[in-house]
């Protein structure tokens, strides 16, 4: 457990939690990543020819060696993603941020997506059968495929179903690393079971393996939300005594969720907006998202309200809405009380209902293309 | 670790280790397991027809629920032997003993035979590359072949290769052990690796994995020498939380080796024939062994030696003579010091020499058998 405490407030980041609001320089700070500065930008946008707006609002804000990144692959060697998914239930908006951008670094570098369902962990730690798990993964995949992904140069791989290559790595990386140091990173306890004990190893190994599999060793970029981060340190150290490199990293922030503070949670049903989501539910949990407006419509007038606590805002700002300055109308409208809490909702609501409806007619069309993202071994 | 004290001696019986004078009875209760009586012999007897000379002997001496095999067995319902080996070095004659009478069980029974090569364990646990323990995978299956098991009802497996099966049950194993429990049964430590920590759950796998691919609860019976009874103890436990049958065992002592003392140990290459040694080195070996006589012909002749501790004499009582009188006359010799040292040796020489060059040739045609007998996923 990495707890963060400041003078004023405390939070907690974990790959199992994230409490509290976060600060996201103490987070750099106490994890030791960089901050992603505006002359890397300027150099991501040599490469790119624009900036995605997770890059230009600083969603995706921190990393480990994307500079290196960016020397092998001026020097002529291709780097290739790898990030992920646990699942243990149904695809939230929150999980689709890293996602997108994901598939933007595959579209402007042309790289080969490696891409990780953790059922095992999922079984390993929640309250859900073998099948169930596996029931998750071939239901959530249906979310990746429906963003666009190109088959040709992106894997998809289940670490129940594709064990025999994973565990083949991961022996070789768990033979570095003893309970004493799997503890110290994870907070692993006496009574942590032993599946999760050697999990580490399972998420390292994507790390690795697809070098192996071409038989070259291959620069890793993985982009994920910075709570991530601890499964990569191993990684990080053990690389070299495998004959790796060490994986690069991109960092995001987490979404905000509905209600106020946190990220959003699968956790917390009510807080979250699911890919499954009826376009009623949506709207219905949009409508009742916390704004943190005044409490009359005259006050609200009068006073204003807050776009960095306000759920709607936050939405546009991480998700919805490309365009910077019309990012930065809506927070404004927010603040000087011109924009009142229903029509502020019931415009994010017409935007998530149609993007939902469209993701989902995608996820229909998806269910006859899994087989061809899968890697099997 | 489980050290056993007694008043006079010390030993001790882990997985890894067998030092120092070992007291079975004292294991027996020690490990909470029950003796092979007069009675559960003459059962067995009924379906075989015959005794095996290590039944005969009480080479395998104790047993956890064959009588509940027998029992299952007698309704109608066929058990499955499961038993294994770690491939970090050749195979020496110690490890063919329990697999000599595994294949009597397979004959006498018709039934089916899982065979495990824990080549994970040994890459975790040893200076060995996942490459070198394959090596010795692919090398230790040609002496189980040459034995004569039949590829209809006996399959091989290797722990990294056939990982995609054993994954997918071991987790749903190690999900119920917690570290603070495999800390208490293996004695790992803070230094143990992760991949060590999880493998008691690949080693428990197969007690189950064979029920999942026949889709009906099956009896397991393991034959081994009894340092492998931990591994089955968690088996054992968590078997009913499946919804699969208990594994049930028959335990062997183990061989000794050519020096004085504790069982015939790869790590020490002058205690152990290897099924690969020369003619001449097997002969050597032989003839430089131990066998407590006195210290001159002349002092032989007139005071006898000691049978239990002669190396000799054990080699004929635990492999190279099934007829029991002959065993016997071969003690008595020894005692009354009528067979000198020089003899003795060269009589079991010429025997094992002969077994040697009879196995290597079958280890020759195996080479073309082992596709015929790997599991594969």
């Amino acid at each position: 457990m990495v707890a963060v405490k400041t003078k004023d407030k405390k939070f907690v980041v974990t790959p199992w939690e994230v409490k509290g609001e976060v600060d996201y320089d103490k987070l750099v700070k106490q994890f030791g990543t960089q901050k992603i500065t505006p002359s890397l930008l300027k150099r991501i946008e040599k490469h790119t020819g624009e900036l995605h707006f997770m890059l230009r609002r600083g969603i995706f804000f921190s990393h480990r060696d994307f500079d290196w990144i960016l020397d092998r692959y001026e020097a002529g060697e291709k780097f290739f993603l790898y990030t992920g998914r646990g699942p243990s239930g149904h695809v939230h908006l929150g999980h689709l941020i890293p996602w997108i951008f994901t598939k933007w670094l595959q579209d402007k570098f042309d790289v080969e997506l490696y891409f990780q369902m953790t059922d095992d962990e999922k079984h390993l730690v929640k309250n859900l059968t073998l099948e169930q798990t596996l029931g998750f993964t071939y239901d959530n995949i249906l979310d990746l495929i429906a963003l666009g992904f190109d088959h040709k140069k992106t894997f998809i791989f289940s670490d129940i179903e594709y064990a025999k290559t994973l565990y083949k790595m991961a022996i070789r990386i768990a033979k570095h690393v003893n309970f004493s140091t799997a503890k110290a990173v994870f907070g692993f306890t006496s009574q942590s079971n032993i599946g999760i004990i050697f999990f580490p190893a399972m998420q390292a190994a994507p790390c690795f393996f697809p070098s192996e599999l071409k038989k070259k060793n291959m620069p890793c970029l993985i982009p994920a939300a910075i709570d991530q981060d601890l499964y990569w340190r191993i990684s990080r150290d053990i690389a070299p005594k495998l004959g790796f490199y060490k994986p690069a990293q991109i960092h995001s922030k987490f979404i905000p969720g509905l209600g106020p503070g946190a990220k959003m949670s699968a956790s917390d049903p009510s807080t979250a907006i699911f890919t499954t989501d009826s376009p009623e539910v949506v709207r219905e949990k949009i409508m009742k998202a916390f704004t943190g407006q005044q409490a009359t419509k005259e006050l609200q007038r009068k006073l204003g309200g807050n776009p960095d606590i306000c759920s709607i805002c936050q939405y546009y700002f991480y998700l919805f809405e490309e365009d910077d300055k019309k990012v930065q109308k809506i927070f404004e409208q927010e603040r000087n009380g011109e924009l009142l809490a229903g029509e502020h909702k019931a415009d994010l609501a017409d935007k998530a209902v149609k993007f939902i409806m469209e993701h989902q007619k995608k996820r229909e069309k998806a269910k006859d293309q899994i087989e061809k993202f899968m890697l099997r071994d």
